[in-house]
């Protein structure tokens, strides 16, 4: 484990009172539990942390002997655990689980008491077994949170996997821009056409899920392409039927997994955007540049969210501080950690410890918007995101593409 | 919910003692979830379902009504629980997330008392949560296996979706032969070669993954590409930078997920196979065949595992029935169910009650399978999988794709 990683989770479990940090996992995709492992390809798992000791990694299956090696933690094999003969013996999975794990905790030097927990799982059978083992002593004590601050800032690996997907985010939008700007608008409806047929959504899904499958990249959670008043719900992700048309905007957010998350979004117009639109470009692209400007170590997420609230509030746009709960204008936070998972710290909410300021080593987006659904003459949304990581030489953006809303400028 | 479904969960909580079930999960694609919402896009969710009562879900935010709603489901809102409010006054997850499960069991007429719990979650918020309810009368018990049994009967809509999987499986099968096809050797090494550069795993892993991107599938679990000894060990997924050669098998086992999963295998062999390869070869196909024929509504998994064992262990090759966990020969199970999660029921283990039993409705692999790495003249595995469901007129392959090894014979 790197240095400040050790230092934040020792500093934490102390201020917590617990002896050690016992992370459960469905694989080592779990995002609690990938900080420690690394990329390795691993099934079910459990990492065992005494406060100031080795951590200790638990592999449940011998045919994953490589790849838990390949961790470089300490290891606890299904040899040491007797796990075969535990399987057969305990075959329900709540005697089978608080057995192999009473006896990982033993062996890795954790002894009964306060211990943190993070990782996910089986909500019914984690609980039952926790629960057997707090009456012999152990007392749980949630660690998500913990783990979460242990993975801020990024290691030089983590950054290049997220540069990486960044990378293959960046040709997908080339490629979306590529379709629209080729595309030709039927002279009736404004529809686009290409070789003949509507641009629809799920077309322009369906080639951005090409491009970055082509990099190895998935996308988890899906994507928004939402053109028109669709785009105005920072929530729609667009209906796939939809023919994008001209004069009218459309979102771009696509947030791909590699082995860790990317995230970017932008906001495209063929032909001439309404007054509105234009407008609302124009401050967002204006706010993005005050954020840039701001975000420096040691400033917090929600000073950065003031920031664009006062420029958009000047420009006449209600924002969630000058109108709480506002459906239209600027109608979301400005920004949030990326990495083991799509959101997590740095935040930009207001009420925060240490888990909303910015410091070296993070990896976070800006991303601006302003929204009208209802707008007269064309509901619209406009949302420009960067993913940028603060490295020692300062806010470097990972997904440096253009801004403008003509595709044919790219 | 459907008839059956209902039925299986109203005897099963019987069975257990329940007043009701609660599943816990981060989003509806939970494998204890769906089979409950269908398909849908949300986030952070909640089911209770009283024993005899209606199901109702509980969704956190306002912006995914309309999701919470095409769900077809009684529902909770987040107006009804008070939750921007919860959220302000209890910022702690523990403090709000009991609240929230405290004020949703009540609304559902679900009183305090033995519960089946099921779902995923954040190992150490919920099992605080849920121990705070313990202190007010609520006793969890686990739940997870309950589901898995509720869901092992697939749906019309389920069957669909998992065919729609297997078609896109099948197509991306189709373009891993036509490449081997058209690949010419290096006379020197034997190595395949595609328009002057070689052809490796890695290549075909990208053309696998547009291949399934094209049809809108992800591999949330990867995939397998595993050439000569590789393949000989059915964990093994295959090295990027390995180049297929001439006369030695590579597995290919493929297992995307659009909605639901679905799981194909094919072994090729470009050129001539050698002895032991094709020898191999035809009891593995002789075994599909007669799991094919033996697989009926009221067969156990088991028996048909030990069918195949039979075969193998006439034609001389160890099997983990002649040699308990032997790593050549036939060295797995014979299959497992496929939906929400890659490996559900029907199981095909020894000692099982229900869940071991083929029924109408299952939809599951058959997936005989002959392996030795350190053969002489080549290390090799070889494995046929097919996707079986079980409808009202019997067995149909989802999965129907030539078995030869030939790629050309495609």
């Amino acid at each position: 484990m790197q240095g400040v990683r050790a230092s934040t989770l020792a500093s934490g479990l102390a201020e917590m009172g617990c002896g050690g940090l016992v992370v459960f996992a469905e694989s080592a995709a779990d995002p609690d539990l990938a900080p420690f492992t690394g990329s390795v390809h691993l099934g079910e798992s459990l990492l065992i942390v005494p406060a100031g000791g080795t951590p200790r990694l638990v592999y449940f299956t011998a045919m994953e002997r490589d790849e838990a090696a390949a961790t470089g933690l300490g290891l606890i094999t299904p040899e040491e655990l007797d796990l075969v003969r535990w399987r057969q013996e305990a075959p329900d999975p709540v005697d089978f689980l608080a057995g192999a794990l009473t006896r990982a905790l033993e062996r890795a030097g954790l002894a009964p008491g306060r211990t943190a927990l993070a990782g996910h799982g089986q909500v019914g059978v984690l609980h039952a077994v926790l629960s057997r083992l707090a009456r012999t002593g152990w007392e749980w004590v949630p660690g998500n949170d913990l783990v979460l601050a242990v993975r801020k800032r990024k290691t030089g690996q983590e950054v290049a996997a997220i540069r990486e997907a960044a990378a293959g985010t960046a040709e997908a939008f080339r490629t979306v821009a590529r379709l629209l700007a080729t595309a030709v608008p039927s002279e009736e409806t404004g529809e686009l056409q290409l070789g003949g047929t509507p641009l629809t959504v799920g077309r322009l899904r369906a080639e951005v899920a090409m491009a970055l499958a082509a990099r190895g990249l998935e996308q988890p959670r899906g994507n928004i392409i939402a053109p028109g008043d669709e785009g105005g719900v920072p929530h729609s992700a667009g209906t796939p039927e939809r023919v994008v048309r001209l004069g009218e905007p459309l979102v771009v957010d696509i947030f791909p997994h590699g082995t860790l998350f990317a995230d970017c979004t932008r906001t495209f117009c063929v032909g001439e955007p309404s007054e509105p639109l234009a407008a609302a470009y124009a401050a967002v692209r204006e706010a993005l540049e005050r954020a840039y400007a701001a975000a420096r170590p040691g400033v917090r997420g929600w000073d950065l969210q003031e920031t664009v609230c006062q420029l958009f509030q000047e420009r006449g746009y209600p924002t969630p501080i000058s109108h709480p709960g506002t459906l239209t204008g600027y109608v979301h936070g400005l920004g949030h950690g990326v990495g083991f998972q799509l959101h997590e710290q740095p935040v930009f909410r207001k009420e925060t410890g240490a888990e909303g300021v910015i410091a070296e080593g993070d990896v976070f987006t800006l991303e601006p918007g302003l929204y009208d659904p209802g707008a007269a003459g064309g509901g619209y949304g406009v949302r420009l995101e960067d993913l940028v990581w603060l490295g020692p030489d300062g806010l470097e953006n990972l997904t440096p593409l253009p801004y403008d809303l003509d595709p044919r400028a790219w």
